[in-house]
């Protein structure tokens, strides 16, 4: 049996809760948030749950063996290292950490003390982004030629951090995990109206293999899309998260050059072959997240989403700043 | 009774003698083509039309009033330069020339002969863009955020621009008209998969008052999608372009800074209110276009797709491209 | 402090109890079900809850104020009749009763005893339902002309019941409620395909003022359709439930006869204007039901889904059922 | 080279004689109107066809091989009739005939003359309604257990037929051509709100096997809805007119029975597979019908929608009115 601890019982944290608690091999033994009314929530929905406003009472108890941080993401080094260094597994909301340096240092102690991190880039665990993945592991799509993703509402404003830190982590995740060709150079522009934070981005990633992809994050919009489109040279596909029933369209569509010797009009070839929606899983995604960070600590496994994973995002992320501050140059990776 | 000569019978040539010849007012006398096949439909179609392949005996022709140019994008500026130089006003296909030199010297040649230029910004015309114009005239979005652009399908590679050149002339022309503040710089990048030409890229130009604008402009989508975000201070909107009944929703809905002093959660206001779906005219745009076209040339009246608008369109393309050609470098306009 | 007793802790019961637990004014005491297995996720769920397996210690527990009766259909008369008797106040699940006579002698009972019964139309406190309620009231959609209701997905079936039974509680309780007129006669057909129990129907409802409603109900349906179109004379309206943004809209369409003299086009006149979408509440809509049946016995108000408005659906279902048994005859009301 | 002469040229005659003259082996000779309008309009669009508004210098002249009768359903047996006689094959607007002895006598006589008649069913020549006849020949739906259709829209009123007859015909012609099993029963309702013709009905069709067909027609909807739904024992499907792109989704949906001597849940097995949307063939429905019936008559030829199948589809519409003039009542084929 795992004993977890929560730290951070705010937005997500009733989720994390529920989940690990939901589990066979692992129970929740402890939550902590500093605000007394989240406490207090806590309390009365899991009432077998200790309560505290105290985090030193999570990362140093003796009766718990991970411990899930789920706090705001300035506080992720600090209480994912002292967790890793009491010897607990660490489970971290996303993004990893605030820089660089940062997720580097937390990877090391926890190797050296063959500690488990997992990083929360939950959309991993989704049955869209798991079909996708063995869509492209057995090559379906072909050649990528681009990755080209928006994720747009009217959103929460954050107060800390941008609205890349904020949304462009569930899809850079996405594309890490998806796309074999690894990031080279990264731009991007954005625009803050209110309280000096960007409220929308535009970030473009050059790949490996002359391919691109593009984040469209934006808290100011009207309406709320989350799709993203892939094309490839043998299929294309789109993957709509806000549709209940049809997340996952594959396209037999495509373009071939027969002749490129001249540049003619008909020396193109266009394809317009059928669309195919499968079936994809509906089990909780954080569930199975869960599941699998049990399963990598009880059984020494090495998750997807471990702090490697999380590293790339972040690093991402970094060149995203760097970018933003120099007015959208491009930024080596 | 103004009697037009029409250059160019391929895609869109047909388009163009059918609506002239639909008019009261004008009607079109000759046609000309070099592709003899095209010259044949056009026999077939408009048995009244004096069919040709020397543009000569349109741009020269003593009973011809006004000319169509509708060709490729380096024929324009020849073409149109020699219908002005003997006395012809000028309609000229989007983007109005290859360059930004050309499109100031047909401008000086038609204002030191009175001629009238009008550049097929066909959108301007429709019902959903004439909407949004008096919506933002009328101030109803308050001061405007962002305009957020994405115009994608599985096109028609061209042989002869990039897919910038193709389809952003569209969006261009539409912003050029809704939005008052002027573009300040822009930036561009793309990728190209076959003929050496981009067949996907992203553009944003930065504008006046913190506002930004960004496009989305792609040959290889799988799904055909034109919409437009506009984010206003009082409202929002949404041009969709391939919804057949409600092209135009219009959102009540933003947000607010309450108090700007701190930056604690409870400050930010948002409101979320009814969406109003405006009736727009049905009208086929090109037909709307024509008559204007005509009634600017008999009553002496300069159009709003003049050579000024097609030489602001022709800067931003010209700009996209020594962006491209600089890794995506911000170009100041 | 209002305590009530739920009976039934199968796919609904979950959500009655926490409903009614989260109200400041009420708690639930006890549930019962003959299932273990469900009382042991009941006892999980909400430790302070007393678990029976024996419905006599929620009817006639002296601690126990209200019987939430969350049952199969056949079994609601007995129970609601127990508790009534015992002085209980009854919510009960939809349909109200298996027959017409064991609905009116609930009432009889009920107001014998000065007593409450609820039925739980829930839809009768969603957003979308209370805002054309107002449309209607209102009179903004005029002379009404047809209620055209649509409820089809692959249904769970039920083994009790036919579809009408099990669907079309929903769809007459709403009708019922909007709709000033009153029905005359119905007619109904349908097909059982598996077990004998009709798995698909259509119902016709002729109502006073040469209205007509129709209602299609289907198990089988590969989608999940949940529309309904509201036609007036002066505006018409669409009510669809599975759309998460834009439950209601509101056409501003219509026809008018100009002249009715003649029987030649140009004397109908259509009217084509804009949408509306207007913004509907999203709180839970059960929640406000419990609050309502709270608010009803603390102040001995009468609920609009008292027992007369759950004996008028049952008449309909009545009434489907002798036309279904008579080959789709007219069943005057 | 097939001479066809056109009566009729309202809203749907010119583009009879548009697809006829694009044929290459017929061409149109002469069109009829009373209304001197249509006429002008015809002679501009088709310089070389014969104007007149005598029906009888087509249905008699010397040099006319079939006529095409695109007239108001009351006047289609006078004209085909005396087309007939006068030894002209006949292309004859839906619905075929006023009556079934109309019907009857106009086969009749083209058997005994050895001429064709097609009557105007375009559906069965789009792409969608080929594909899913292939689907059903195929036996990829397996057993029929519904046919489910709604044709809605703010229409254009008639005013000779009521919406039945307007609407109807196409939806009967599909079914026909589609579903192995005959009808055997058609119960229909319907109310007139204006003009004292039904406006919007509902018609049940029963049919061999436990099948039932069910048909939604309104002119009175807000909102153009073009569906039809099919439920088979293997796969489900939905044709969906109204979508450009997805005309066609063929569902893995299915509900069995795996034990049905109990009534228990867990007997009923529910299947929720993939989706697939074949593409459909995009060629105009009209020009590949006026190409089957010049193969017809050249190569003698019955084509799918032939005076049979008119006479099927009238048959279905007289029993309609039988049954709206009877209360709805179930009126056997």
């Amino acid at each position: 049996m795992l004993n977890v601890g929560v730290i951070g019982y705010g937005y997500w944290g009733p989720n994390i809760v529920r989940n690990f608690s939901s589990l066979d091999g692992a129970r929740v033994v402890a939550v902590c948030d500093r605000n007394q009314n989240s406490l207090r929530q806590a309390a009365r929905a899991f009432p077998a749950v200790r309560p505290t406003d105290d985090c030193n009472e999570i990362v140093a108890a003796p009766d718990i063996d991970a411990v899930a941080v789920i706090t705001p993401v300035s506080t992720h080094y600090e209480l994912a290292k002292k967790a890793l260094q009491n010897g607990k597994h660490v489970f971290v909301e996303k993004p990893f950490t605030a820089s660089v340096a940062q997720a580097e240092e937390l990877i090391e102690i926890a190797e050296r003390k063959a500690l488990k991190i997992m990083v929360d880039h939950t959309f991993l665990f989704t049955g869209a982004v798991k079909k996708m993945k063995q869509l492209i592991d057995d090559d379906m799509l072909g050649e990528l030629y681009y990755y080209d993703s928006t994720r747009v509402n009217l959103g929460i404003f954050q107060h800390d951090v941008n609205v890349i830190w904020d949304l462009a982590p569930h899809d850079f995740s996405v594309m890490d995990y998806l796309v074999p060709q690894r990031p080279s150079a990264v731009a991007a522009c954005g625009k803050a109206h209110f309280n000096g934070l960007e409220d929308m981005a535009y970030i473009t990633v050059h790949l490996g293999g002359n391919m691109i992809a593009h984040f469209n994050v934006n808290w100011l919009s009207p309406v709320k899309i989350r799709s993203t489109l892939i094309g490839g040279e043998k299929k294309m596909l789109i993957w709509n998260d806000v549709d209940a029933d049809e997340k996952l369209k594959v396209y037999d569509k495509g373009v071939e050059i027969v002749n490129n010797e001249g540049i003619y009009d008909l020396l193109v070839s266009y394809r317009w072959g059928d669309v195919w929606v499968p079936r994809v899983d509906q089990v909780e995604a954080l569930r199975l997240e869960a599941d699998c960070f049990l399963d990598c600590i009880v059984n020494d496994k090495t998750p997807v989403n471990d702090g490697h994973a999380g590293l790339r995002v972040v690093k991402l992320l970094d060149a995203c700043n760097v970018s933003l501050r120099n007015g959208g140059r491009l930024v080596t990776i």
